[in-house]
């Protein structure tokens, strides 16, 4: 696998000003052009021709062994390879052991394959090299990141045409603002609603000056708290720990049976949090909107109505439903959102952007005011320069990719892949009922279900038996999941996750659980058929290794 | 500029999923690869061609024409363009507009003309389109971005052999993380010193779990502050207030004539901090290896000695200058960055990557153990998941862009890169200093530096006369510097940026400086030296406009 790098053959590599002069000034001839794109062409086809020739996963080979042939830790002194060597080598050792997430087998993430046209823009915003933390290293991008934060504002929070109007691209209110990812996206939002609750008042510089510890005693409460369902992301955790409020202040709302907040026990929960002598503040109350365990949405439209009542910051993680709202047949399942205070979304979920693009949306404009810092080398108070209110520094123009997504595909190709993922997930639960070894645990509300091994046989027993029994045959049944999945995984054919739920409608019992994220529409029942003959056939080599006595 | 989209002569885009698929399924046929290759060539030598026949920064049209022209607010339902015609509009309506920072006369930020390799390493890393997040789904990726951190590592903290042969690809330890910049790096650095500062202990779980205030009453401290000098970056403000801290516990600590810290007033402030009664904790003294504004470098040695002693978390923000150490020639002006418990440096600047990517290191390998997380889907406890241990969620492999620019480039051509640009400055400083027109203000100690146009009449006249003439002179000079570097940068030509130093230097005075930043191995004397042209005939522009009595 190494001979065409030519190593013995060759001198050696040696840094020279004239030759990296050359890697700056791109080529003017013809010739030297067309090795370039020669080599963009190797990059296109060599990596497509690998991901279409290993439909599985990934190729074998250890961990142990990656990590030994990648110990060196020295800089090399001397260039070590030509970009066409390393070009090769990437298509030759690299790709075969990352991980084939374009495969339709690969169901197991929010990762899947992206339209090839997003590898051509992402080069564009390379080769612009913008920065949009200020209008002196972006100019236009910062005007379109304004313009596309702007349409996907309007696709969540439908305000009226005048306000779009004047919002879009004034320079001092913000609709928005792009984060690397949702994780960023849920920490700015609480970010913004922490400042905004602890605002500046007489005798007070606001939390963000001043600090938790001042702010406490300001107000006069000795904890301030989130509130989101078990099923929450864990980045809503961390932000409680980031921003200094301690993140055992998750607290945690039960779920109805359906994995949606039990609405009884938030309304319940709020009225303890803020009855007087609670010493309590309520910093924002979480809705999701496609949980990543089961793709459920919580009922948003109510949650709007106890948070507007008791003057709570209302959140939505719509980190993978948000695009939903784009299909004309679904988007009705996020209703309520519109009246959410703010909302995160990610680009690299269901807009399938490359790796990584974070959004987070505030319904008032000028809410990220809260979170404005200045400096004195670039930002100056009134212009356009988006870097003032952002969690982040420096940043690239990924929002020039969404724009032109937006463009290419319109909302109705969006849809198209919108709905064929939950129309999938659903004919996927049907299949899985119609096997008997397999249970449905949590049906598809977007494009997400989690079932397990579970024969009918024992469906029915767990149904009628007592606690202690149900008990030793849910964590057989656990342990019997967790070892499919594994083998699964380690065949390298599919990929789907695993995940332990708990809820009521698992009796609070800790069950390990299937997950398949339908997102590829690559994955058509066929395939997922395909993923549960496997898993049969898996499961069935499992029992006659565990029983020799039963072999032929 | 429209007539090429034909959108006259052709019927409208409809959304349908025949066309949708095969934007996901690559083409196999030559003549498809052929028009996917072709786009690719428009990007790498269409941006080129404009770029190279536009030396000036920008092309001519205002923020408000832009803005008007990138108001609409709707997503389009139906597909509006196809992936060539977007390309065409971005080559022809987008990059006129957007900010030619490969321009050798684009000296006034730190970003810059970037080797073409990296773009090509861009587009591999958006093909590959893995998440590093977890090793789930990115398993070589992973193992490569361990090894990258290491050789980072080695390159700042030079521990032995034996350390890295351990910690290269332990999969519980962690020797830095990538971040999405150097702000998320420094916050990443003062979380991880937050939370270790405040550890858990009898009777209190961390601060990460109960929050500031709890933290506070735990530790009898009623405050906690973060040392740095004048010139330390905003992020560090922004952190102690994301932070939970407040960023008024941001503690200024004077510079010295050089623009460095003053080490008897740091030394003073620490024992003023911690002297019994003082109820307050230190959370971190942070030095700048190569301040944003002037380049100049804290005196890192003497500065960790003082941590040391009184057992400080030592933070050095080498955004700008880690990669320095590359440099045989220049790496001891970072002496003692060796000594520092964590250290942030900037991929995008001087290791030339792509917008954007930032690192942070810690001497101890399991400091970011402090600021764990796990979710129950992915990050399982002993796993290689990068995620665990990451302000961020989903993450791309920015870790391959570097790697493969370490062993194409090599130290010595890093180095090279580093030596012009701190020479260039040099010699641009000794240009500067011939000028009658022109002040140095700060000499270039890496390759940044700082200057105003002020005649040396004035120049000894302000050494000379009283404070109030000074003063007076002074805001005369800064009114004329910043309208000189307005015009300059309005003109398109040139940019070199402007801001505000005060410091024992200027008297504390408040002193509007141009700043230049040299970066670009393009960028020689004799550009700067025109740059110098440009700004006599715009001031001589200028003086003939105030003093029309004057003109001929």
């Amino acid at each position: 696998m190494k001979q065409h790098q030519g190593k013995d053959s060759r001198p050696p590599l040696v840094a020279d000003w004239q030759h990296l002069m050359r890697t700056f000034i791109r080529p003017e001839d013809e010739a030297s052009r067309a090795v370039l794109t020669k080599y963009m062409e190797q990059i296109l086809f060599g990596l497509h021709d690998f991901l279409a020739s290993h439909v599985g996963v990934t190729r074998e080979r250890t961990l142990k062994e990656l990590a030994e042939a990648y110990s060196d830790a020295s800089i090399s002194p001397a260039p070590e390879k030509k970009l066409d060597e390393i070009i090769s080598e990437l298509i030759e050792e690299v790709a075969p052991h990352a991980v084939n997430v374009s495969s339709p087998y690969f169901v197991g993430h929010m990762t899947s394959a992206i339209p090839f046209f997003m590898v051509h823009l992402r080069t564009i915003v390379a080769a612009l090299n913008q920065n949009v933390v200020k209008l002196e290293t972006s100019k236009i991008l910062s005007v379109i990141e304004k313009q596309v934060l702007a349409k996907i504002h309007r696709m969540v929070f439908q305000r009226e045409a005048g306000f779009y109007a004047r919002h879009v691209q004034h320079p001092e209110t913000m609709l928005g603002a792009f984060t690397e990812n949702g994780t960023l996206a849920n920490f700015t939002a609480l970010w913004a609603a922490r400042n905004r609750l602890f605002a500046p008042g007489p005798g007070f510089a606001g939390i963000e000056v001043e600090g938790v510890h001042a702010a406490y005693r300001h107000k006069g409460v000795r904890r301030c708290v989130v509130l989101a369902s078990r099923l929450g992301h864990y980045s809503l955790r961390k932000a409680a720990g980031l921003l200094g409020i301690g993140n055992e202040q998750l607290v945690v709302v039960e779920m109805d049976s359906g994995w949606r907040v039990d609405l009884d026990k938030l309304a319940e929960t709020v009225r303890d949090l803020t009855r007087p002598g609670s010493e309590t503040a309520v910093l924002a109350i979480v809705g999701i909107a496609g949980t990543t365990e089961t793709g459920t949405v919580d009922p948003l439209e109510p949650m709007a109505e106890i948070c507007a009542e008791h003057g709570i910051h209302f959140h939505v993680d719509a980190a993978w439903g948000g695009p939903t709202l784009l299909s004309g047949a679904f988007r009705g399942l996020l209703s309520g959102i519109e009246k959410a205070d703010s909302v995160a979304i990610d680009g690299h979920k269901q807009f399938y952007m490359p790796m990584t693009s974070g959004m987070v949306f505030f319904r008032d404009p000028t809410a990220l005011d809260a979170v404005a810092y200045h400096a004195r080398y670039i930002n100056r108070p009134g212009s356009v320069d988006l870097g003032i209110r952002s969690i982040s520094g420096s940043r690239e123009a990924t929002s020039l990719m969404l724009d032109c997504a937006l463009r290419i595909m319109g909302a109705e190709g969006y849809a198209l892949l919108i709905d064929h993922g939950i129309e999938t997930a659903k004919a996927f639960a049907a299949a899985i009922e119609k096997r008997k070894d397999f249970e449905l645990i949590t049906a598809p509300e977007l494009n997400i279900l989690t079932y397990r091994l579970c024969s009918r046989r024992l469906q029915q027993r767990l149904e009628s038996c007592g606690q202690e029994e149900r008990r030793a045959i849910n964590e057989r049944l656990n342990r019997i999941n967790r070892d499919l999945q594994r083998r699964q995984r380690e065949a390298g054919k599919s990929f789907v996750s695993r995940t332990t739920l708990s809820g009521p409608a698992t009796n609070n019992e800790q069950i390990v659980v299937l997950r398949t994220v339908i997102m590829n529409p690559m994955t058509t029942v066929a395939v997922l058929e395909e993923i549960l003959d496997e898993q049969e056939r898996i499961f069935a080599a499992m029992n006659a290794a565990a029983a020799p006595e039963n072999a032929p």
